[in-house]
This record gives C-alpha cells, structure tokens and sequence, in this order.
C-alpha cells in the first residue's frame, strides 16, 4: 500500500509502506475510510518539532476492522469502527480515572494516513459504532477520533457548566469544535478569538454568540470589557504557544478555569504570575476514548455536525496538498479519503 | 505604639510606629490578642525579597475590635474579631465567587506585629467570634487568619475528598495544617514529606499516615512506591520554590491535583512538560475569608487544634528572636504576644 510519509519541512510524499499486519494478539488492523491532517501534523511539517528520519504520518482514523488477533474481544472483522490518537487498554488505574490517554501501556498511533492501520490494545482504543453509518455520517465521526474529542476535553477541562461564560482561544479546527463542545455543555457566552471570516462564520454557527478580532493586551482588554470587568469563567486554549497561553490565562477571572489541549511549543509559565491570577490550569492529551462513546451517540442520532470543520476533501493520494492547504491557512482542515 | 519594622536582610526591630487611626469609614481599628510571624515573611527576612526602605510587618491577626468608622455594620468595639491576611469588601463578583483574596479592593495587611491595627473594609473582612473566647484559643483562632486558612484551601484547591491518597511537600505550618485539613476533609492516607523530626511527629499527630524523607527523583520515586505506581490524587505544594513545584506534580497521578498555595519564587513551569503529566493546577493566595466562619466554629467546638504549630511563645518586644527562630528553623511557628 502507499501512505504520507514526512522526509523535512514541507517535505511530505505518499509512497509505497509495509503493509500492517497483526503482531500482538491484542491488535486490529482496520481499513481506513477516512482520515486527515491534524494541526499538530504542522509543527514537524513547518520544520518546529524535529523528526527522526522519514516519519509515517497520521493518528485521525476511522474504517472497517480488517483482521483481529487472537486475544481481542469487543470488535470484529466487518465493523465500523474510530478509535482514538492515543491506544490505551482502558483497564489500567490511569484509563479507571477517565485519563486513558495516560494509559501505561499508551502508545501514540501514527501512520493513519493510509489506506490500512495497525492499532494496538483494539478492545481498549477502539469503538464499534452500532451499525454501518452512512457516507455522510463519516467525516463527523472521523472527528471524534481526535479534533472533536479535544475540543470536548477542553471544554469538560475547563468546567463548562450550564450559564457560563467562555472564551475559546483559537480559530483552527479543534477551537471550532471547542466552540460546539461548549454549546453542547450549556455554555450562555461564547466568546471565539478569530481573525479569520470564513472561520468566524463557522464558529457563530456552532453557537458563538461574540467574536473578538484583537489579541495580547488588547485581546484581554475587549474580553474584560464583554463581561463587566469580571473575566470569563471558562477559557479553552487551542493553540499551544506562550502567546495564547497568556492570551487565555489573563483573560479568565480570579478562580476561573483555563484548560489547554494542544501540545505546548516554547511555553514557559511563570509561577509569581501564575499565582497571582487564581485561575485552575487543565489540560494534556485530551482522554478521547472517555468520551468515545457519547461523542459517537451524538454524531449517529444527529445533534451535532463537527464534520463542517472538513472545508478541504481530498483522495488520500493528494496528502501532501492537504498538509500544504493547512499550512497555509486555505483549509480548516482536510478530510482525505484513501 | 511600637511595632516590628523589617531594615533589611535579618534586621527586624521593635520601634516607635505611629498609632493607627480610623482613615475610611470602613475601617475598624483592633487591639491584637495576638500575632505571629509568617513563613512568607522569611523571603524579604532573608533578602530574597527585595523591600522599598524600612517596612512595618506582620499580616496574621486576632484581637478586639477598639474602633469602627462610621459606615461598619457587622462589628462593634469590644467584639473579638478574626481576619484574613488580605481584605475584601465580600460583595464583589470575585468575592461572590469565593475568590475574596482577589477581591477587587483587595489590600494586603501588613503592620499586625504590633499592638494596635488598622483593618480597611472591616465588614468584608472581618468576622467577630459569637462570645469572647477562652485564652487557651487564641493560638488556634489565631491560625485562621492565615496559616490554617491557606493549608484548607491547600486541600480544598487540591480537592481533596472522602478517600483521597494525599501528598503534603513542605513541613513548615501550612504543610503541617494541610495534613490537618487533609484529614478534615476525610482523606485515607496522607503522605508528609518531611526530614525533621518534631515536624513528623505533629504532622502525625495531625492524620499523616506516612513520612518520606527523600526529595527530588528519590522522593517521587518513594511516593510512587507507596501508591502501587500511580501516584498520589492530590499534592499540596506548601513551599515555592522550583523544586518543590516539580515534587509535587510529579508526584501527582494523570487527572490528579496539585495545589500551590507559598508564593512561588523563581518557578518556572515548562509547558510541554506540564501537558503530558496530565495534572490540574490551581493555587494563589488563599481566600480565607470563604473559610473563616467554619474554621472558627471548628476551633471553638474543639475538633482541631491547629495553634499546636506554635511552638515558641514570645512577648511582641521580643519579634526579632521569633524571626531568628523560625529562619534557622530552631521553631515551625513562632507567637507573640504584646
């Protein structure tokens, strides 16, 4: 089979791979119906994050479970399924705790962007939806996967809680769906940090109700000034720099709760400052396989569309102009179809 | 009057101040029953802190009110009075919130190592006793104001709950009252991390259930011995110091808390490496106007005894053998009395 393989910056080719096979008993391999580009397939393809030589890409997913090993239980050949970017066994004390993205046998998955892919821990990483979905369902519920159930961890994070007031620091496809996810949560306030019009758009769409242009100080100005001084009680960050970390730290009130689910890059926290603003801090690898199961009821029974967020679709043959439309800020995020 | 007055680097004296006057109309002014010395004052004591000229100190206080302004409402001279470290008027949102050391007219006192004191936003602030209370209480009413107050919100922040594996790091009296409030709030087992005798033996005597003396790789190598590789559900961070920080959160379980509650002095927290420990955060200078009343009638009932951290008594002339005391850490806590 061919698949995206990333040799440098900006670098990415689909090429003939190894096909995957079953190694532990505990493993599936599934035949992806769709997978994508996630923004954090952008900080080694800008060239911010190194790798180690070529480095198969991927970790969105989902498709038909293909072949079992001999110990899985809960899945079988012919089913639809979407598991999470992080494999956990979801017995273990850690996944107990809802936190099966620190599962001690976790591994993060890669090389998704193919046509077949090998998970490990299947019974604990992947879920069966309960009959074949429809086409159109497939992109919502490939979101799930990873996008969706991290802008749903940033919210649950940052104690979304019916009435509050929420900013959402970041306009890429994970803040969207941050935006949806608090909707969802009962949030009445949703203030979305944008620049970006068609973006904008999106996120009125998923239920916010303001939208706030400038950043820095004059950032935390405006949203000081949309909640009478007060600051909000909840802001998700999305984003993963020493800017927004700011942007959303300063613009929570005394006591509110930032939560931030992209992997920092260049952040340092100072605890004096930190201190002195009485915010609750939440975040890490978001815990999709938690969520798994209520993330899929709600796509199959129609609540929610988080599939929107797919404005570029592409045969997977196509990977690399998927990459290059994220890049460049065309695409929210491109759906690629093998 | 005469008062304690901090020149510089291990130079306290007990000087001539001015007598303190009703200035707003929400102050009151109260004769103190008794003070003590901070660990926090020990940062400036020790010239890690830098100060602006000769300053007056001391912020814990309890004592009878001598004089309200005209605008005070709930207390009256004669009344024997508890009050935070830091005041608030209690009526605005992060007030409301229970965010009263953040309040918006928050000031922090300062000039309670004397005999008389000013207290800004007496309503808000300050919360009388039902009846005066026995001499034998002053010590424990007197931990309310800051010591005690701040080990509860230590626990609260780290969320600390019927059951919980808990991690104290830090021996000096918050830690020692973290362990104490650990154990009001029902935890199961609390872990004190402490290298000095008389320390374990009170932290003992106030629920904790184990003693690690090791720090840095070793003492979260022990902590996690102890908690079959998990790590703890909640650390209290009761030092400031880079070290401790880490202590703490690497200590801490995937979706466990940490709390931090000793202004932190040269902590700087690497964001990727907070993300994949996976904890929450919280801490700032404790709201203990939220906890007064209830830690009060918890003195007066008899269940704590929290003034057993006072293990030098000295008469207020002598507040530079208090400050020796407890910086060469000959005593965990030290009382005066004027």
């Amino acid at each position: 089979m061919r698949g995206a393989v990333l040799y440098g910056p900006r670098d990415v080719r689909f090429e003939e791979r190894e096909d995957p096979k079953i190694i532990e008993p505990t493993d599936a391999v599934i035949r992806i119906a769709a997978t994508c580009v996630c923004g954090s397939d952008l900080w080694p393809y800008r060239g911010l994050q190194s790798i180690n030589g070529p480095t198969p890409m991927g970790h969105e997913y989902c498709g038909f479970v293909e072949e079992v090993g001999t110990a899985v239980k809960s899945v079988k050949p012919g089913q639809f399924v979407v598991g999470s970017f992080a494999t956990s066994d979801n017995t273990c004390p850690h996944c107990q705790y809802g936190y099966q993205s620190s599962c001690v046998r976790r591994e993060f998955v890669t090389r998704a962007q193919a046509p077949l892919l090998r998970v490990p821990l299947a019974d604990g990483t992947l879920v069966p939806t309960p009959s074949v979905p429809s086409d159109d369902l497939v992109p919502s519920l490939l979101t799930t996967s990873d996008v969706l159930g991290t802008g749903w961890f940033a919210a649950d994070a940052a104690n979304v809680k019916p009435g509050s007031t929420v900013v959402v620091v970041g306009d890429g496809a994970v803040g969207l769906l941050g935006v949806l996810s608090a909707r969802q949560m009962g949030a009445e306030r949703i203030i979305g940090m944008s620049r970006h019009e068609s973006r904008q758009k999106l996120a009125r769409e998923y239920g916010a109700t303001d939208i706030v242009t400038e950043r820095g100080d004059d950032g935390v100005a405006h949203i000081k000034e949309l909640t009478k001084g007060i600051g909000a009680d909840s802001v998700l960050e999305c984003v993963g720099t020493q800017e927004s970390m700011l942007q959303a730290i300063l613009s929570t009130r005394p006591g509110g709760f930032v939560s931030y689910v992209g992997v920092p890059h260049g952040v340092e926290l100072n605890g004096g400052q930190l201190f002195f603003t009485h915010v609750h801090l939440h975040g890490g690898p978001a815990p999709v396989r938690r969520y798994l199961p209520a993330l899929i009821a709600l796509v199959l029974n129609g609540k929610i569309n988080p599939g929107k967020v797919f404005d570029v679709v592409l045969p997977l043959d196509q990977v690399a102009e998927g990459y290059r439309a994220m890049d460049e800020r065309r695409a929210i995020k491109a759906l690629l179809r093998p």
